[in-house]
């Protein structure tokens, strides 16, 4: 079996999800990474389509980390990221849907202050408020198990996590000067939301190469 | 190259956008047609999960219609689906997401009715309601040019006008007692909407296989 490449852009919480599902999974791979136009017009070429992630599974190409996840449950051996059953299937689908239409949005407004260089407090304090209101429906989740959707990490855990884990880490733990910190620094969950915090060192454990991020 | 088989549950709109992409590029491929819980024990044992559409490329397997389109994409010919541009894929991945969070549910609530056996003047009466807000967003879209995301084909075409088809076809075109005649008998654009219903029929000219459902 040719050996898994993921082209991948490291701050970004959707690249995240698809290591920590590699990782989770027990899956070997290489990486590349994105920086810039030309890195982009690799994956272009490639894709057709210029975003990462992207894995090349020897001949075989696949791009969203939302398909890649299903590609890599349908093909490949390891724990399940998926429901076999419909009702399991609705319950993934609503946490990944929180993700991209929830808190996909707002961290992009955060990120979008960030990269211009210019602090906004109108913009840290609605952020942080919606981090924190889309967050109690994460809290509650978790009162009732140890993962979103039960007593095992599931695509769920892996869609949300890696975005919560900007406001409920510490900021040194990020490099200096590094995407990761600069958001880390005005976005926090605070001292609420105690369980969520627990889960998202939980999940991110799987994240392997954080380091190198 | 191996013959890609598509698993599908005919009426789906979902599976019909499958149908679409895989005709719109010009794809041979085999049907197998899941009915009742048989064919879903097969798909979950082939992909962990038990939802159509499923594609089988090789030894390769691919579900969920958004990966499924994606995957085609990525690793096949033909006119493409998706957007070389970050601000085209954007434009795309919104009516994906009307499809799935705004035409998916309202389409749920009226096929649960249908399939319930029993009428209900206010669901159905919520359901067209729906369907005529949400489709002035695709009339509008049309005034400008001849697809939703300008003058060619793509994802977004492919995952709205299925859903649209039920409001606007004639239920005499549907096989009788098909569950996609019961729904066009109580779902109907009615006079309104004009350009949305040709572009429907523009694009579901593609769906070679539909005398078959």
């Amino acid at each position: 079996m040719t050996k898994l490449v993921l082209h991948t852009l490291p701050p970004s919480p959707f690249n995240t999800k698809v290591r920590l599902a590699l990782s989770f999974k027990g899956l070997d791979y290489d990486t590349v990474e994105v920086h810039g136009f030309d890195g982009r017009e690799a994956i272009v070429e490639a894709t057709g389509q210029p975003l990462t992630p992207v894995i090349v599974d020897g001949d075989r190409k696949v791009f969203d980390s939302f398909a890649i996840l299903r590609y890599l449950d349908a093909n490949f051996d390891g724990p399940r990221l998926y429901s076999n059953t419909r009702e399991g299937m609705r319950e993934i689908e609503r946490w990944e849907d929180l993700s991209r239409n929830g808190y996909g949005p707002a961290l992009g407004l955060m990120l979008n202050m960030v990269i211009s260089g210019e602090q906004n407090a109108d913009t840290i304090t609605l952020v942080n408020k919606l981090f924190d209101q889309l967050t109690v429906r994460v809290e509650q989740a978790l009162e009732k198990n140890a993962f979103l959707t039960g007593d095992a990490i599931t695509a769920a855990d892996l869609a949300i996590a890696p975005f919560i884990h900007f406001a409920s880490s510490d900021p040194e733990s990020s490099p200096e000067k590094s995407l990761g910190r600069a958001v880390s620094t005005v976005l926090h969950l605070g001292a609420r939301h105690a369980r969520t915090r627990a889960w998202v060192e939980r999940v991110m454990a799987y994240d392997r190469t954080a380091s190198a991020v």
